[in-house]
């Protein structure tokens, strides 16, 4: 299980490095838009670590380890964050009821995982989240997904991004026998919706989480792994040709003040029913990393 | 209990009349500040109704009754929501057993409320909530409070403020024997207090609850709604005065940052933490009246 945890950890600071590469990549690019004046965003890396030995916090959990916060606020990319994790501990009996295999690990956990959102300056291109994670307690298995949340839900250009961000996902998945496009992107679907506005958070994409496959007694790490690895290269290769489509438009004032309205249901859905956002909070994460995904300007007007 | 309810709404409408008014008069003084040149701002009022018979929601709860929705949008009032409410209906069973006497009126209740949260152009001008209301299930109880979130919370002017909010309410909770200052100061600080940044929410003020005084078997609730009326004179004389206190003076851009970073924290507090907040969604209350709370601009930068 070492073995494994090593080779996802890696794998997420790989996967990270490629990211802020390419988005650093796109910075450089921008010659239209409403922000090509300002110069190119380049990401700060703020490493943060949890002691050993620390006492239960309120909520009766452990939690040991650390993470990278990577966050560029730049002309394209409004506030991006991408952060990178590895850590461990005990939950609390409470919490450990919810956790599969929590019960019979004492509450022990190893988590790692990479977690990306993006408000882009740009009410013309879609925010973005992606999130890929593996957790060990008495089990072990991997989760995440990736989705997209267009500014203006009904115009033809979402319809399009939706298209081909959709086609993406589809696509990865039929690569990989362990994974079930179809089922993914309901679960996305259900998961990121706001039953006290009656909205969807965006256009949606895949979600999928206790995914630990095994054929004829033995597991498939390997192929769940393969799978979560090709989910974090197919968001690096198809949300960058979305960007790219619309950074060098021009926009007016009226698509940013619906953009900075939009933004006020991300944030609802975020503190409101996000599991990973209330989550960390509540098992004591580390409150920036957690809410580096709040966007950088919100109107509730 | 029927001449108690309305006398209960009866006092919540006309502390809201009083309430408008005084803001729309504070509005017409205004002379200096950043925000002069606007015209005085004015209430809309929106009123609202759940007819009869409704299924219950998703969360197996059924709420019937209605209730106006005031807001303003300034230039001293940025963004002030003043909403009373009558509701009746039954809580869904899981619901049902968290609300003292629930268990014993089949889930079936009444309340009746007046809640007002304004924040404020001028970030000179500290942000306020205040909220009464009257529950009734197998019991009935009176609960509310009021508290200050002063924007700038080191300075010596925010020291001057907190001493006559706290003041004022000192006094008012000193006329009423059946309400303890020290009881509810102390409620509100642990009320109003964001673990995740281990930051209070601002400066406090009062918090009560379950507000059902007796005396030789007698209830007292003519006495707990002279308080629970107090309250909310009380807040009508000193939040005007600190708002006056500060309004006309010029402000930087620094300060504003501040102030809408400091709005990110209000807004994490009542999506995480707030119980109206949240218990309100999920029983399928008014999302318009409920997340009008939100300030209308906010930054996390």
């Amino acid at each position: 299980m070492q073995d494994k945890k090593d080779k996802a950890a890696a794998w997420f600071k790989d996967l990270r490095n490629q990211i802020c590469s390419e988005f650093e990549a796109i910075e450089d690019e921008l010659t239209g838009g409403n922000k090509s004046d300002l110069p190119a965003g380049r990401f700060e890396r703020n490493p943060w670590a949890r002691e050993e030995g620390s006492e239960p916090n309120e909520s009766g959990s452990i939690l040991h380890g650390g993470g990278e916060i990577s966050i560029m606020r730049g002309r394209v990319f409004e506030k991006v964050g991408v952060n990178i994790s590895t850590v461990h501990g005990a939950f609390s009996p409470e919490f450990a009821r919810k956790i599969p295999g929590a019960d019979k690990s004492d509450g022990m956990f190893w988590a790692g995982g990479i977690s990306i959102v993006a408000h882009m300056q740009s009410p013309l291109v879609p925010a973005v989240h992606m999130n890929t994670r593996m957790i060990v307690t008495s089990k072990s298995w991997f989760g995440g997904g990736a989705d997209l949340t267009p500014m203006f839900m009904i115009s033809r250009e979402t319809t399009e991004d939706a298209k081909e961000f959709h086609g993406a996902l589809e696509r990865c998945c039929n690569r990989h026998p362990v994974a079930d496009y179809q089922e993914y992107k309901e679960w996305c679907d259900r998961y990121f919706y706001l039953p006290h506005r009656n909205e969807p958070r965006g256009i949606g994409g895949i979600f999928y989480d206790y995914l630990a496959s095994s054929k004829d007694g033995q597991d498939r790490w390997n192929d769940d792994f393969a799978f979560t690895q090709d989910v974090g290269r197919t968001f690096l290769d198809v949300y960058p040709k979305i960007v790219r489509k619309h950074m060098n438009k021009p926009w007016a004032s009226a698509e940013r003040e619906e953009q900075l309205i939009r933004r006020g249901r991300y944030v609802e859905y975020n503190l409101l029913y996000d599991r990973g956002t209330t989550f960390g909070l509540k098992t004591g994460g580390n409150t920036d990393a957690i809410l580096m995904s709040l966007p950088p300007e919100v109107k509730w007007p």
